[in-house]
C-alpha cells in the first residue's frame, strides 16, 4: 500500500465514521462504509457537506478529485478491495469484537485493520480476529476532518510495521499520530479528558457552576492557550525563567489540598441527567447542531490557517498536508487547446465575515487578494505547475491597477472573470472583472501586468515555449472580445490646491 | 470609580503581577507597583515589551497613551491614590494575608482590593482586612495582558457591590469576567486545569507517555476546540441530533470505568521532579522562554483576531474592549495645522511570517494592506475619527493604482510616506511610498483617489469644512515637492497576438 490508501472501508457511520468518510474522500480515497441505521446515508451526507465548506476555506492547494462513496450493505461488502479498514461502532466491546473479526476474515491479506474506540484496548478488540497482527487504534477527534490528532496504540498481537504503516497512511490524509507506546484504558488523550470532564460534572452536580460558566472558564482561558501548547509547555512558561521544575516547587504543594473531588464520580441519575440536558439546552440558545457544528468548523479553519502562518502544532501539521498534495496532486487540466473567444472563469468565492473591517466594510485589500487568487488559477491554467516553478520560473506582479465601482457584502457569492490584453516573451497583461452571482455589473475590476522570472538567474525572462503557446492562443482568442473600457486607465488629476 | 481605573497599585510582579502591569499600562492606567525582588523591574520590562509587541498586532483601534508606571518601595506607597489594588504575590496564604491586610489600611476607602490567588478562598484572605467588604478574588490566566478570562469570586464579607465594580473594571481593559457565585477552592476553572494536570502528572509518573506526547495529544486534539468552546457545548455536538441527553447516555457507563487514577496524587519525589524537568527540557528544544513567550502571544494575537471575526468566544471580549476603546479614546491630535513640505510618515510595520504565502513569497495583497492602512492613519490625520464617520460620512477608495519594485522578505521592518497630489469637494488624491528601513529606494508605490460619501444618503458628498481646510492645507504645502515619477501611471499595451 501506498501511504495514501486507494480505499478505505468504514464500518459505522456516525459522528466518528461519517468525518472518517469526510477526510479520505476529500483526500481523494475512495470509501465504501457500512452502517445498518438507516438515516447513515443522509447524516454522511450532511457531514460531507460541511467538510467541503470547510476544505475550501482550509487550502489554496487543489485538492485530488473527491473519492467515489460507496454505501455497503455487509461488512464483508464494505472491506472488499480496501487497503485500510477503520471500525467506529459503539464503545461496547462484544460488538466491537464481533465487526472487527468479521471485517479480518473478509479482509484482504494486505489490509490494515484500524479501531476508532477512544477507550477499550486494543489487546481485547483483537483477540477474536484472523491476523491480529494488523490491527491497531487510531483513535481520530471530532470533528475528524478537521482535527488532526490520532492516537495509535497497537496491542500484544500488534505487529511494529502495522503501526508504521498506519501513522503513514493517516498522515497522507493530513492528520499527525501520537504513538501511545503503554497499551492502558483511555490512552493518553482520553485520560486527560476524562479527568476534566469527571471534574466538570461534579461542579454541575454540586451547583458550583452552570454547564455555560464551565465552558465560559475553558474558552476564554486555558483554551486558548491548549490550541497552541500542551500543559507541560504551558507550565514551564509559567515558571518563568527557571521552568518547570520552578513551577512545580511552587505549585506543588496545592497538589495535595484537597480541590479535586476525583476519588469518586457523580452517579448519573435521572435528576443529574436532567439538570445537565436543560442547562445545555438553555447554553446552545437555541442554535442547532448543523450550526454549531458550522460555526466551530469556521473556527477551527481560522485557527488551523493562523497557527499555520506561525508553523505551530495543528498548523505545523497542515503545511505539511499542503507540500504533499502540492508534490502529489497533479491538478486537472486546465486548457483543452482550442482557446475560446469568452473570458476565462477561474475563481469563485464567498465574502467572509473576517473581510470585513471595524468599520463594517470589506476591507480594500481582500479585492486584490480576491484578484490575486485569480491570478494563481491563471497561471495554473497556463500550466505554470509546481514543477515548472521550481524548474523553470514564474511570473510576478509589476502593476496593477484597480477600479472599486460597487460595494460587497460578507456571504456574497462572487467570481472573477479574466480576459488576457496582450502578452510578449516575457510579459502577460490581463483583466480582471469581480461579480456578484447573478449580476452583469462589475463589483470591480483589476488590470495586471505581470513579468516572467527566471528560477535559476531571479532576473526577467522569456516563458518556456510550451506557457508561450497557451498564452499566446488565449491572448489570439480574446483579442476577439471588446476591449474593457477600464484598461488602460491611468487616475486623473484633480486641483493641486 | 468610572469604569476604567485611573490608577491601579499592584502587589508583586512576577508573572502575573508584570501581566497585570502590562495590561493596565496598555490601557491608558498608572500603574503603582511593589515587588522587594531587586529583578522584578527588569522582569516587567521585558514582559511590556512583550506586550507591547502583541498589543501592536492585536488592534487596528488606537490606544490611549501608555499609563505611567512607578516601582514602589513599600505596600503603602503602591496602593496610595489607586481605585484598584490587585494582589500577586505567591500562593501562601499568610503572606497575601499580611499584604491585604496592610493594603487594607493604606488604601483609599473607595478603592477595591483583589487577589489573583488561583485558589485559596477569598473569605480566609479577606479575614485580617479593614473593610473587608471592598475585597473579591480577581484570578486572572497567563499571559494576563492576552487572556481575557479573570474569575470573581467574593468572600463571606464581601459586598456584591464590589463584585460589580471589579467586573466593571476588569471589563474596561477588555478582560471577560467569570463570577463564581458559590465560594469554593480553586474556583472553576483550577479545578478542571487541576485535574487534567493531575492525571497527566500520572502518565508522567507512570512512564505512559512524555510531557511532549502529552501535550502533543492536548494541542493537535481537544486543546483546538476548548479555544472555541468548552467542553460541555463541545460534547452536545458529538452527542448529535439529540444532544447532551444523548452524549451522556453513550458515554456515561465509561465513567464507571477504572480510567482515571485521580484517587490519589503521585508523590514529587527528587526523582519524579528530575524526570519532569529533564522531558520538558527535552520538549523546549533549546528554545529561551522568552522564544516560548513571544510565540505563545504571536499565536495567540492570531487565534483572538480569527476569533473576532466570528464573533466567538474570546474573539466576542477582543471586539467589545475595541468598541470601548473607540468610544472612549480619543486619538491624539495628528494634524498641528502648520502642514510641511514633507511626505507624511503615517504607517511602520513589520513583515509578518503570515504574509508568505505558500511559494515563499509576500502575497500580493498584502502590499495593499499596508498601503490600506497607511490610508487609515491618513484619514485619521485629516480628522475623520469615529464621531465624523457616524455623523459626516468618510473617504471611500474609487482607484488603485500600484507598482511593485523590489521583494520583501519576512522580519523587514517597513514604513510607508504619504503624497497629497490633489483635492476638490468630493476628492483625495495621494501617492503611498512603501520603504525598507534604512533604504530609499521603494519597494512598491501606490496611487490612490478616494471619493468622499455623505453617512446619511449614501452618495458622493462634501466633506466638512474643517476636514476640507486640513486637506487643503495638506495639499497646498505638498506641491511644493516633485511630483512623483509614477503618479499618472497607465498600464501600457503588449502586443495582442
Amino acid at each position: 500500500m501506498p501511504d495514501r490508501p486507494a480505499a478505505v472501508g468504514l464500518l459505522g457511520g456516525g459522528v466518528i465514521g461519517g468525518g472518517w468518510a469526510a477526510r479520505f474522500l476529500l483526500n481523494g480515497v475512495d470509501v465504501r462504509i457500512f452502517d445498518p441505521d438507516p438515516h447513515a446515508a443522509e447524516r454522511i451526507d450532511e457531514m460531507l457537506e460541511n467538510a467541503r465548506r470547510a476544505y475550501r476555506r482550509l487550502t489554496l492547494v487543489p485538492l485530488p478529485p473527491e473519492g467515489a462513496l460507496t454505501h455497503a450493505s455487509s461488512v464483508e461488502e464494505a472491506v472488499e478491495g480496501a487497503d485500510l479498514i477503520q471500525e467506529s461502532a459503539p464503545e461496547r466491546l462484544e460488538l466491537k469484537q464481533r465487526l472487527l473479526a468479521d471485517a479480518s476474515r473478509a479482509a484482504g491479506a494486505e489490509a490494515i485493520i484500524c479501531s476508532s474506540t477512544s477507550g477499550l484496548r486494543p489487546s481485547l478488540l483483537q483477540s477474536q480476529m484472523a491476523g491480529a497482527e494488523r490491527f491497531v487504534v487510531g483513535h481520530p477527534f471530532n470533528p475528524v476532518y478537521l482535527l488532526p490528532l490520532v492516537e495509535l496504540c497497537g496491542g500484544g498481537a500488534t505487529a511494529p510495521e502495522t503501526l508504521a504503516r498506519a501513522a503513514a497512511a493517516y498522515e497522507a490524509v493530513g492528520m499527525r499520530p501520537v504513538i501511545v507506546a503503554t497499551e492502558i484504558d483511555g490512552f493518553v488523550a482520553d485520560r486527560l479528558l476524562e479527568a476534566l470532564w469527571r471534574e466538570a460534572l461534579w461542579l454541575v452536580h454540586d451547583d458550583i457552576a452552570t454547564v455555560e460558566e464551565i465552558d465560559d472558564a475553558i474558552r476564554y482561558g486555558a483554551g486558548l492557550r491548549w490550541a497552541i501548547m500542551g500543559t507541560f509547555l504551558t507550565y514551564r512558561i509559567a515558571g518563568g525563567r527557571d521552568g518547570m521544575r520552578h513551577f512545580v516547587e511552587q505549585f506543588g504543594p496545592t497538589l495535595s489540598e484537597p480541590w479535586s473531588k476525583l476519588v469518586d464520580v457523580p452517579e448519573l441519575s435521572v435528576e443529574f441527567v436532567d439538570k445537565l440536558a436543560a442547562q445545555s439546552d438553555a447554553q446552545a440558545r437555541g442554535q442547532t447542531i448543523t450550526q454549531l457544528e458550522q460555526q466551530r468548523d469556521d473556527c477551527l479553519v481560522t485557527l488551523l490557517r493562523g497557527l499555520r502562518a506561525h508553523g505551530v502544532g495543528a498548523g505545523e501539521t497542515l503545511a505539511a498536508w499542503e507540500r504533499d498534495l502540492a508534490r502529489t496532486v497533479t491538478p486537472p487540466p486546465r486548457s483543452n487547446g482550442a482557446a475560446m473567444a469568452a473570458p476565462l472563469e477561474l475563481f469563485a468565492s464567498e465574502v467572509e465575515p473576517e473581510w470585513i473591517d471595524y468599520n463594517g466594510h470589506v476591507t480594500e485589500s481582500r479585492y486584490l487578494e480576491m484578484f490575486g487568487l485569480a491570478t494563481d488559477e491563471l497561471l495554473l491554467h497556463i500550466g505554470l505547475d509546481d514543477d515548472y516553478r521550481a524548474t523553470t520560473g514564474s511570473y510576478f506582479t509589476v502593476e496593477t491597477h484597480i477600479c472599486h465601482l460597487r460595494e460587497l457584502f460578507a456571504g456574497d457569492r462572487v467570481r472573477v472573470t479574466t480576459q488576457l490584453l496582450g502578452c510578449d516573451a516575457k510579459r502577460l497583461h490581463f483583466f480582471h472583472v469581480l461579480l456578484r452571482d447573478g449580476e452583469e455589473d462589475p463589483i470591480a475590476t483589476g488590470e495586471h501586468m505581470m513579468l516572467h522570472v527566471d528560477a535559476a538567474t531571479g532576473h526577467a525572462g522569456p516563458a518556456r515555449a510550451d506557457v508561450a503557446t497557451r498564452v499566446e492562443a488565449l491572448v489570439a482568442a480574446h483579442a476577439r472580445l471588446p476591449r474593457p473600457e477600464r484598461a488602460g486607465r491611468r487616475i486623473g488629476a484633480v486641483p493641486v490646491g
